[in-house]
């Protein structure tokens, strides 16, 4: 094990969700480079594919602060402290959906940009839904748009859906369920 | 596995390349909210998907930073000032895999985190390609992996591959291809 770092400063900047580190790094072939990477304050975010009896996916209309646009996209929200990544996505799915799941399957998680940050999002695939609302902190009502996991390719070139890992989500979940069918 | 460079000196303070916005907003509904998102300085960003003749694409297995690990994904950079999307991503397509593409195709722009980040990834695909190496900044020598179009299931599955906008890119592009030689 080679010896830590002496960390020799800290400094946190202004923001209250993002913190920036910078990294020194010295790589095998002796080459040394200076990285910056974010560091989120975030225990861990779950994004949720709720699909109904009939087939298709709930899709969420909302604010989007950092486009400021509203985007469609997948339910998706922050684990609370000491909470499990399935019951963190049902409380999600209840609050913006006004659905709960009997059934949640954890698929896989997703980094953002592995470059430089170490966000981590798992994707929750929830089944046998019911009406259930949880009230939120949404500052309003969000409009819950069904969709068809048929028709992944037109929701993709519509300008108002861009977030990459809501469509690898729902692209993953297509699959799943297809070798799911195959292999029961 | 490539050996993972050695952490030198690590500082958080004031960044380089991001800097974070707080928005107060007033909804249409009188709700007021303060936001913060994150502004990248970055002109614009390219994820390639080049597709060899042998029907399989290019990914690279490369250092990331914010997570401190070697990532495979898809080929990426940013734009240089005054560089359309498409010479933007055949650059980078020659200095991270050592091919350039004769035929290049914007399929779509893809966000990261709408909701705090205004980030856009132009997704491209690359094809007739065509041995040609251009010198880029990477900081030791790139390895390049071809992956077939069928198997990206199992790809999201590998716990070296989790970047949701490469995922994404791969699936739109297989949609892509397939509703190209459906329809000519």
């Amino acid at each position: 094990m080679p010896k830590l770092p002496e960390i020799l400063h800290r400094q946190v900047n202004d923001s209250n969700l993002f913190k920036v580190e910078q990294l020194d790094l010295r790589f095998s072939n002796g080459v040394e480079r200076r990285y910056e990477r974010l560091l989120g304050r975030v225990v861990g975010a779950v994004l949720i594919v709720a699909i109904r009896d009939d087939g298709k996916v709930l899709l969420i209309r909302e604010y989007a602060c950092g486009t400021h646009s509203y985007e469609l996209a997948l339910p998706k929200g922050r684990l609370e402290a000491g909470e499990s990544i399935l019951e963190g996505a049902n409380r999600e799915l209840m609050e913006e959906t006004g659905f709960g799941a009997k059934t949640l399957t954890e698929i896989t998680s997703l980094t953002l940009a592995p470059g430089y940050m170490a966000h981590r999002t798992h994707v929750v695939l929830a089944r046998d839904l019911y009406p259930q609302k949880l009230e939120g902190d949404e500052p309003e009502p969000i409009e819950v748009v069904p969709w068809s996991l048929d028709d992944l390719y037109s929701l993709s070139q519509r300008p108002d859906c861009s977030e990459g890992r809501s469509l690898a989500a729902l692209y993953l979940v297509r699959d799943f369920l297809q070798k799911e069918a195959q292999h029961g």
